[in-house]
């Protein structure tokens, strides 16, 4: 039987997000600046969100990864280094 | 060539969400009641989620997953035939 802990409400989640998004924003060569403008947000706010300090809605996560060219399951996916699926890089 | 519409934000998310919270609602067998306890959250706000009307915080998917059974990205993910997305670029 498999066993699942309940966890902290938000707090993986939290952080997941904002390994992603600093990552996501750095492949596609933007600054926090440019990255907010163009999601109509605030550079500090994009700035909260890659420390794990905001516990974002859904509609801000829906610019993010349009913004981005992703999914919002991929933004919230967890990409462990451990998990190598690019040998080169 | 790859088409990508920034969408109104969160109305299609908000949209997928509300549909799948429902579907996996009904596989645990959980009423709206029964969810929301093991949530810690009201009944009429469960039922305001099924309904689409909710911007839901990363805190409250993360507790709807856990108690589901299933990971945040999946209760995000469309699980509709005809919403498959097939990129031929």
């Amino acid at each position: 039987m498999r066993k699942r802990q309940i966890r902290k409400p938000g707090e993986h989640l939290i952080e997941v997000l904002a390994t992603n998004l600093r990552a996501m924003r750095h492949a596609k060569g933007f600054s926090q600046e440019e990255l907010a403008a163009r999601c109509g947000l605030h550079r500090t706010y994009i700035g909260s969100v890659e420390r794990g300090e905001r516990n974002v809605t859904l509609s801000t996560l829906e610019v993010l990864a349009s913004v981005l060219g992703v999914s919002v399951p991929e933004l919230l996916t967890s990409r462990r280094p451990d998990d190598k699926r690019n040998s080169t890089d």
